[in-house]
This record gives C-alpha cells, structure tokens and sequence, in this order.
C-alpha cells in the first residue's frame, strides 16, 4: 500500500502527466489546459491523449494513453462524461494511479449523473487509484520543482504558500485571480468538484507536514465525513492555521447549494460547532478570509492580546481604539518606562498614552523610533501603526521605515493602517513585505483578533473525551422494555432512570402507585415535594393538572394524589396513568437546558444554554457535536450569556461548574453509546440554591424506533414479531 | 438678520477669500492653501494678508484685511493662535461675516485654549459672524461656479454630490484621498473641528435644500446639541440620507476621543438611540461608510425588499443567498411568468429559481435577457447580478451590457457583483456608471440593506410626542414633600403615586399604618393581595423581609402584618417604618423593566425590556431619548427579543402592545416634564396573565436635589433654611 504522501503526489506533484481529451479546438478546455501546462512550464513530461492522435499543440499526441511508453503519474480527464469509465479501466491497464477528472456530468446532474458517479467510485477503488473530481477545475502546484498548472482559471497562478481547497470550481477560478491582485500566492489548489474521492480532509492531511504550505483555505458547501474532518482538523490546526468559508448557512443558501451541488449542505449550528471545535478559523466572507490570510501571511502567533496603537492622527486612533475593543482585544497599558522614552523625543502635544498619537507633524524618523521603542515594551503584545498622509511624508517612505524596524522584532505582528490612496497598495504588492498593510483600522483589528484566536487554540489543552464508569445495562434495560411495547418515546421516569443509570444528578425520587406507597416516599424523601403523573397515553402533564408542587407534609401529599385521581377520572385518562413519580423539590431560580438535537449529516450535536421560557425567545443555547471534550465542556459552559447567572449574579450561589461539565459528558458518553437516541432533553436542569448543583428535574428521550431495535437486538428477522 | 443660508454662503460660496497669514514658506500651511486655492481655480478673488507685505504665491499681498478695497466674503485664516483675536477684530472693521480658522491652539490643547476659545466665540456673536474650526482642515466646494479647494488635504477635490462633515482634521484628508480612489466625489466639505460655532447640525441644515447635495455623510466624535440634532436630522434624513462614522464607541475609544478633541463623548448607547431616532444611518467603518455612500451615489430608493439574484456561478450565488437573508432582506419568489421566459432562453442545467444560475457558459446575451426579465418581475425589488470570469467573457463588456439594461429601468436598484480582477475597478472609476460593482457578494448585500433601511424610515410614519393630560400638581406636591425631608429618593409608595399621578397603570394598592387599616384595604382590593413595607431608612425592602405575597384572606393578611411588626422590631427597625402598602397581587410570570437613564449630555434616556434577573445577563433592553414619539415607543417594544414573549409565546396572553406604549410615553412626559428626575424604574412592569395589561408593580424614583428645589420653588435664597 502506498501511504497517503505518495498517493497525493502523484497527482499533486507529477512527473508526467496525461491530458486524455486534449485537443487544438481554441475555447475548449483539451485546448486551454494543455496550453496552460506549457505556459506555466511544467518541469515534467506531457502527453497529450486524443483518438485522432496527430500533434497538439506542438506536442506528439497519442490515441490512447496505452500507447505512451513511459509511466504516467496523473491522468487529466477531460473527455465527455460518458467515456470516463473507459478511460478509467486504460488509465489503469497502463499502470496509472492518480486522476483528476475535470468532466462534469456526474452527481450534480441527477438520477443517471449520481449512478455513473457510483460507478466511477467502484472503478477508482477497485482499480487502487485516488481521484480529484469529477466535476471541478483542476489542481495547481507552484513549487518551482513541479510548476504545475492544471487548471483553466483565467490567470496564471501566483506562488506562495497558501494551500487551498475549493468545492465550488467557479468560484476556485475566481479566488485565483483574486489572490493574484492580492499579492497572495499559494502553493496548492485542489478544486475538488464533487468529491467522489478526494475531499478537504484529504488534503488538510496531505498538505499537514509539507513545509511548502503555511495555512490551509477551504471554501466549502458541506463537509463530507464530519467526525473524520474533525479528529484530523483539530490535529492540524494547533501546527497551521485552517481557514474556512462554509457557504449555505441561511436556509435559502443551503437549498441553493443542495441544488447546485448535488450534496446536502448540513444545519449551519452543526457546520459551526464542527469548526469551533476542531479549532478552524470560520469566515463568513471572501473579503475577510483573504484579510484573514493576508495576516498570517507575515505574522507570527502573538503572546498575548494586548494591542499599542500609534498613530499621526487622533480620529483613526480612536476608530482603531474602538474595532479592538469590538473585536475583544485589550489595549495594551504602555510601561512608565516607554512613556518617558517617548516624551524624550515626541513633542508636547503628542500622546503617550495608548493610542500613542505622534500627531500630525510626525516625521519618518518617529515613526521609526516610536515604533522600536514600544515594540520593545513587555506589557505590549501587537502593534497597529497608522499614517494618514501628511504634507511631505510619503507613504511607501514610511511603509519601509516600519519594515526596518520590524525585522529586528520577528516575534511580535505589527500591521499598518495607511489611509493612503490605493496606488500604495498596488506598490506594496510588488515588494517583498514582512507586515501586513490595509487602508481601514478595522481590518487591522480583526486581523489582529484572528492572530490570538490562532493562539488561543494553541495553547487550548488537548481536550479528552473521558469514558465514565456507568450502569449500561440498567439503561439498555429500560430501553429495551419500552421498545418492547413499541414506544419511541420514553416515560419521564425511563428517562429519568437512563440519564441516572449513567451517573448523572437527577432529583430524588421514587415511584408509587397507591396512597400508601406515595406516603411512605414522601416521607421518605423529606417535604417539600414534587408530585407527577407518569402516563403511556398523555406526555404533556402539566396540560391535565398532573404536576403538583411544593408539597409541604404527607397530609397535603395524601390530598393532592386524591385529586389527581379524581380529575383524571373526570377526564377519562385515569386508565394511562402508570402511577406518580414523587421527587424532592429542588429550589432555585436558575433553570438550565441540555440536550441533543440530531442532524441527519453530523449526528448528535449537544445543546446546553438558559432554559424556562426563555429558550426560543432568547435563544441563548450553545451547540457541541458529539462526543464532547472535557474542553468543549469548559468551552460550552463559559459561552452561553446565562454563565454570568451561573457565576452566581445578584448574590446567589455559584453553581458547581464542574458538576454540570460532567453532567454534560456523561450525557455525550450516553448519546454516543447509543447512536439511535433521536432526541433528549433535560429541562430544565435547576441550580439548587442550596448545593450550586445542576439537578436534571425533567428530562424526556425518544428513540428512532427501527434503529434502536436493530441495535438492541429485538429483531432478530425480519417478521418484527420475534425477540 | 442674515437667514443661514446667506450666512454660510459667505464661508462657502464666496466671491472673494482673503488668506489671513498667506506665505511663500514651502510646507507651511499658508503656502499650502495659497497653492491650493489657485491649483483648483477658484472662480473669485484672493487675497493673501501678511504683515510683511509684497507679493505671494504671484499676488500682491495685503499687510491687513483693512488695506483690501474691495469687499471680502470669507477670511481663511491660518496664523499663529495668539493673533487670532486681534486678526477677527479687524475681519470685523472689515466687514467680513464669514470664518475659517485653520490654526489650533485652542480648547483641544486644556484650559488656557479653552479661554481663548471662550473669547472667540464672544467675539464670533457679538460680531455676527459665522465660523468654521478653529483646529481645523478648512472648506471645500467643488461647484463649477465656486471651485474652493480651502483645505490642505493630499489630493484636490473630486467633484460629486456628497456633503460631507469631519470632526477630525486629519481624517478628513485622509478620506478625501480615498474619495478620490472609490471614485466619489463631493459637493461640499466642511471641517469643523473644534465647532466653535459652526457643527455638524449648521451643515445640515444648510445642505437641507442644496441641490447640488445628495447626500450627507458625518465623522462625528461627540454630538454637541443632541436635542437640536435629533429635531434637523430626523427631518433631513427624510430627504436625503444621512450618514453618520460615530467613533468612540468602546470606553477606552471614548476616553480617547476625549483626550483628543477636548469634547467629552457621550455614552454610546445614547448616541445610538439618538442617531436611530434621526434616521441616521450608522456605519461602523470608514469602509462601510463610503460602501454606502456609493451605492446611494447611484440607487433609487426601492419599493421593497425582495431580492434576486443573477449568477453565472453557483458558489458566489449561495454566498449573495447567505448575505442577503443575514441582512434581513427576502430572496424575491420569481413569479411562474419570468421563470418560463427565462426556461425560453438559458440552458436546461441553469436554474430559473432565485438564485437565478445562468452557469458558467452564460454568454452577454443570456447576462442581457436574464436581467432584463427579471427586472421586470413585479415580486423583484432590488436585484444583484454577480459575474465570474470565464473564458472568452470580459468583464468590462459585461458590466457595460447590465449598465444598458439598467439605464431603462431606473426605479429598481441593481448592483454588480463582479470577482474579477482590481483593474476593472480601476477602468470603472473612469466612467460614468449608472449602478454600483463590488468585488464581493457581502458588499452588495450591506448596501442593499442600507437602500432598505432608509426606505423604512422614509414610509415610516412622522412620530408624535403626544401630550396627555396628568396630574402634575399632585406630583409636584408628592416631589415637594419628599424635598422638604431632604430626600432625594422617593419612598415607593410615593414613586408609585407619582407614576399615577402620571396616568400609568399601577396595581391597585392602598396605605395602610395599622392592622385594621390593612384589613380593610385587603378586604377593598381583593385577595389575593401583596403586602410591602415602606420605610424612610430601609430602601432594599426584600433583604429584611418586608415584602409579603400571594396573602389569600384577611386572616393571614393579618397575621402576615403582626409577623412584620415583631421581625422589624428585632432588627431595630421598626422606628423608620411608616406602613405598609397593600397590592393588588397581579399574576403572570413576563416581567418587564422600564425606566431612564440620564447621561450627561445627551439627557434622560428611556430603557425598556426584559426585566427580572435577566436584566443585566441578557440585556435585552433598549434605549430611546426622551421625549419619545408614539414612534418611537411602538419601535423600541418592537426591538427587544422579548417582544415575542409579549405577543404571547407558548400560549400565554398577548400583551397590550398600545397601552404599553402610551405607558413608555407617560413616563417620557413625566421625565421631559421634571428633568431634575435622575433615575426611575419600573421594575418589574409585570405583564398580567389576565388581562395582558403592563402594570408598575414597583417604582422607584431619585431626583438631584439641588436642581430639582430649585425648579420646585424651595430655595428662595441661599441661605437653604427657607421655604
């Protein structure tokens, strides 16, 4: 078996390459991808393929690649669709691994399209090879060993040391011609089209341990393999920053993208979770991923979040002063020691406090010592430096003064903001630059927040998924009962009893069915009490009167379950009524919520955030996707607004945060066990005043009938009356 | 008198300048706008003043103002700040009406320019002369009949229509520069620096029916008249947008500003509201604000909206999908009509449904007839139509084809979305273009939101401040008597009977100073009902137990009042106590908060939201200036999250939205009519499930002392002992 590398290599950095369909025709793309091989020289051998054979484009073309002599590292497919499959089986007579089949007419286009795209997936596998496409725009490498361009985008590529992935072909082209104007090079793109073989994670692996490439770009519709993009992004990451645009997150986009791509673009809170979770930078525009990538470019990771503006101009000072607070950066508190340094050369009317306002009459010679002597301050992590434009200060002068200084201080990013006009950027972009340079101070200042976002993840913890001591058996006894009577859903008490078989702190409680029974549990509890109807025909008890709260002794208790009773028999719903769950009463006014919703791409995704009637108003819930971490826990926990509650405002008392943690890992621990769990809610789980403890009051499980059958064994056959 | 506008044509329609402190120093500022008043060609005379006489820059020099014979309009000046005095004296004995003082030296550099200041501006009224800066840029008018470039920015002026208004100097310059770059030009440019007299508020006013001004757009670091603002704006921006960079926002940006520009900038939230209520737009970024500006620059105000979108990619056409649902616009449903005409035309693989993907084989015919279509398309309010390159399709002829379409069709706004490379902007900002072109999707998105935005506030209805008939002298005399006791804090019983007084719902509740007297009023009122202590020496009621509720008979009301008694009294504080009120108990769990909050400089500011524990965790709460309009109370209920709860999530009542609101504008008449009132909450407005109204459950209300006996007619003298 060939390992990942020499799979990848053979397409990304071949020796000889194939282009089976090329062709003289001009506006073709046989026509211009052979042209484009050439102009960019390519350092390896190419073999045009065409069954009119002749010369194409100044080179011996061959009917069929069985005919070229030497061995072929890639196949460039760009022959009509229906002849892919037999290319394919010469590709691999010849002895060829690696394709990149630029054809359309696969799974984008319907029922046929998706059964030819099955069918090429066989073959590939089948055959040992690894594919790029079909359906995209190419591959590129610009290692100047390789000086691959296999792709028909409207400019030649420009070098760097970006590696880019782009699911949407059109838009790959684009970016390409962008990323030139931009002075942003890469080293790889890999248009991967419909992703029949080759996918992001595919090349976030490849592209982990090659020094050409500095950060990753993905620009995505849907992930493909969620838990695999996750184990392997969140390796990568912490060595090189991930930067992702992931389209479709409106409703509308993501039917858009389900049509357009023919793949089904997954819940956007699940896309987001993902990405949080396996520490990759989310854009939500071109424009920003670019910036994005512009800074770590030149930056290196900061130490910390503490920002020193300088400034020739008071207005953008404070406008710089606003976008880093917003982005929730710190202003830096400039050392005593920096102050008296600048006062010794700065004029009276300057600032020395941070933003250190130079002010207008600024020269060169400030900007230089200005910027040395507060890169040097330890209180300083980052540095935003401003120039407008004033009388007798040109802007490329000051530009390569702050360069200078710069390079003697590697360790700390330091970007420009020079509200200058825009022939300055063109300059810059043909200069060999050590910072960044943008013409707003809030592009600087999200550029800086993405910088210790980057270090932030670095220095995260690893996260562990720990593995609790729980009674399975209890839980997937109860389960097994309830399917046995072909109930998906759950009593309150089977759920209760499932999420308390797996550790986790629910309110006392005890079931009775008679006057007797209800008593000596009451007393046995201690009052207060909480008394609920467990029924198999009514699960909204509250609607008939079938929770009572506060019970204060066993003579209320007593009178409160004859009632219930009685209205119950009143309604006719007495013959449901399995018995009463008696509970202690858990006071406190803190109610939270956790659970799972399930996406039909990412699987279980946990919920956690403020409960009671404020969850659809506020909305104030944060999602994980499963199994959690014991840092996504932590992460889960802090980032809900409710946190201040939890914390313990208004002189209550603070909740055991890391009792409520493990609450929340025992129930991943419970839902990844058992896959079929379709919904589950804790709701609310209360912070007890007294002990800070997150107590499940309520919670509710309902199981996807079919699956949860097959996986607790209660079909045995396919009659579905044997278990 | 002269009307404003004749006033401020003297400063910036002059027919004649003369360059107070004019020089043929190189890089000094009295060479610089002597160059720059001449490079520009303005239309009428200069004449340059210095002591020494001779001739500068090619003119012969005054040695005074009082040597030019013929009249003069405007005096630009720019000498020393210790000659600026003596130099308005004889601008006086001159005649001129008109100011413009570049030189800085004075408030923003502390007390003695704040002296200085104080004397210009004696001088500046006592003269009747009008004045822009001091510590400022200068003018600028780009009318061909004007031509006054007075100003000492990089680039000259590029004529266009915007107004435009900077409170930094050097800002100012630096975005003329960048103006110039984003092609938009301006009619007018005033910096106003320290605002000596002439503010942000006199160029509005003064542009209000300026043809020659479409548009206005404001750098502002501190609101000086908010009052007077909000009444211009809010008419203004009815005619003409108005945009508004407030910087300052952060405290630290704020404290900035401070120390920057010698004015103290407001709280930002109050900035906010009042900026809301004018109908001034607000930009976050210096590039937002211009991306705005520009799409104004050539848009029509549209009839709604509903968008659609054109793409010759299914990428960037998801991405527009995604940014125009984020903006809170609605993707446009094409009616069955235009889908079938476009089915007529484009490819079977393109897609009719909105977004409308002609893919990427979309020749200018197919960019032509799709447009044209959908323009037409009476459920299509605004349309952006993105273009990415593909082979053998210019993006220059492309856009000029849209330009085509558009010109016959100027009511709908139409944007171009085109990834292509930056000179094709460069070529754009040479021509006269009919429709904005952005490089991103998002771009397009924001600027169709901000058509959007000001099309709202143009159907908006004109607000009310409506006048009711209160009760003012029994407030008065409530306020009065708590004055006379030297409190400045209300009890609750009287906050309560001020806000009655005031005509807002309050529980029912009655006082009562002895066991019988509670019977009694329980027994009035109806149980249940809710017993609260009040107390001249205890403020926070609930910590000593002095709030009682849910009492549901005279029997335990009673028992309930003896339990106070003997509590209070072994805590020694049974001698403040002076009764106890009884409520009415009004049941529903929405609690809801209202009340001001007073910044010094913007006044009292109403708050209204979610009340409770919530308040500070969730802040969900909103602020308008008082007084609000009927407007403005519907829009502030409107804007909280908790509005849903309101309108009665989870099947609890809806509330009465109407009697809400005129509760909101009561309280707004009861704080414009006592503005010595420094804080007031009603907390919680409790939403009864019963009848949905808001009732003030609790009040509580603090006056400043000496301001608020001084406007109640309790300190005849100074003595403080008579009244």
């Amino acid at each position: 078996m060939m390992s990942l590398k020499e799979q990848l290599d053979k397409i990304m950095c071949p020796k000889s390459i194939a282009v089976v369909g090329a062709s003289n025709k001009e506006h073709t793309i046989g026509s211009d991808i052979m042209k484009r091989l050439q102009e960019y020289k390519f350092t390896g051998k190419i073999y045009p393929i065409n069954p009119k054979g002749g010369e194409i484009q100044g080179l011996k073309a061959y009917t069929s690649v069985l005919e070229v002599e030497d061995s072929i590292d890639l196949a460039l497919i760009v022959v009509n669709s229906k002849f892919v499959l037999s290319t394919i089986d010469q590709c691999n007579e010849k002895g060829i691994k690696g394709l990149c089949i630029i054809t359309a007419g696969f799974k984008e286009t319907g029922k046929e399209g998706v059964e030819l795209e099955k069918q090429l997936v066989e073959k590939i596998n089948e055959y040992g090879m690894r594919c790029v496409g079909p359906n995209c725009l190419g591959v590129v490498n610009t290692n100047p060993e390789i000086r691959m361009d296999g792709c028909f985008a409207e400019s030649l590529p420009e070098r760097g040391h970006i590696g880019f992935v782009s699911q949407s072909g059109a838009l790959g082209g684009g970016i390409l011609n962008i990323l030139k104007d931009l002075n942003l090079g890469f080293a790889q793109f890999i248009s991967i089209g419909n992703q029949a073989d080759i996918n992001a994670e595919t090349a976030l692996e490849y592209w982990e341990n090659d020094d050409d490439v500095d950060q990753m770009l993905l620009y995505m519709e849907s992930i493909q393999n969620p838990a695999n993009f996750r184990k392997l992004a969140s390796r990568i990451s912490k060595k090189k920053p991930i930067l992702a645009l992931k389209a479709g997150r409106s409703a509308a986009g993501a039917s858009a993208a389900s049509s357009h791509t023919g793949s089904l673009a997954g819940a956007d809170k699940a896309a987001n979770a993902l990405l949080q979770q396996s520490g990759v930078i989310r854009e939500y525009s071109l424009k920003n991923l670019f910036a994005t990538a512009k800074v770590f470019k030149t930056c290196p990771i900061p130490k910390g979040n503490r920002v020193a503006i300088i400034t020739n101009s008071g207005g953008p000072g404070i406008m710089a002063t606003d976008a880093v607070c917003e982005y929730g950066l710190q202003m830096a508190k400039i050392s005593d020691e920096t102050k008296e340094t600048l006062r010794s050369f700065l004029p009276a009317a300057a600032s020395v406090k941070n933003p250190i306002d130079m002010i207008a009459s600024a020269p060169i010679e400030h900007y230089k010592q200005t910027l040395k002597t507060v890169i040097a301050d330890e209180n300083v992590d980052m540095i935003i430096t401003i120039y407008l434009p004033f009388l007798g200060l040109k802007d490329i002068d000051v530009a390569q003064a702050l360069m200078e200084i710069k390079a003697e201080y590697p360790e700390k990013p330091v970007i420009g903001v020079f509200m200058t006009k825009s022939e300055f950027f063109s300059k810059l972009s043909d200069m060999d630059v050590n910072m960044p340079f943008f013409m707003y101070a809030e592009e600087a200042a999200e550029g800086l927040m993405r910088l210790d976002q980057q270090r932030q993840w670095i220095e995260r913890p690893e996260g562990k998924i720990p593995c609790y001591d729980v009674d399975r058996k209890k839980a997937e006894s109860i389960m097994y009962n309830a399917l046995k009577e072909d109930r998906a859903q759950l009593t309150t008490r089977e759920s209760i009893d499932v999420l308390e078989a797996y550790g986790i702190r629910v309110c006392k409680s005890g079931f009775a069915t008679n006057e007797e029974e209800v008593a000596s549990l009451g007393n046995s509890i201690g009052y207060p009490v909480v008394m609920k109807m467990t029924s198999k025909t009514t699960s909204h008890k509250t609607d008939v009167g079938g929770v009572r709260v506060n019970i204060q002794s066993e003579e209320q208790l007593r009178a409160e379950y004859r009632d219930l009773l009685s209205k119950l028999e009143e309604k006719g719903l007495l013959d449901g009524l399995e018995g009463v769950i008696i509970q202690e009463m858990v006071k406190g006014n803190r109610e939270m919520v956790c659970g799972i919703a399930t996406d039909p791409q990412y699987g279980p995704m946990m919920m956690f955030g403020l409960g009671g009637v404020f969850i659809e108003v506020m909305k104030d819930v944060t999602f994980r996707i499963a199994p959690l971490t014991d840092m996504d826990a932590k992460d889960m926990i802090k980032s809900v607004k409710a946190y201040k509650l939890l914390e313990g405002a208004r002189g209550t008392k603070p909740a055991q945060m890391e009792q409520i943690e493990e609450t929340l890992l025992r129930l991943s621990q419970l839902v990844s066990d058992y896959k079929f769990i379709d919904e589950l809610d804790i709701n609310p789980l209360l912070i007890s005043e007294k002990t800070g403890e997150g107590i499940a009051v309520d919670g509710r499980i309902k199981v996807r009938m079919e699956e949860a059958k097959e996986a607790l064994g209660l079909t045995c056959c396919a009659c579905g009356s044997c278990n």
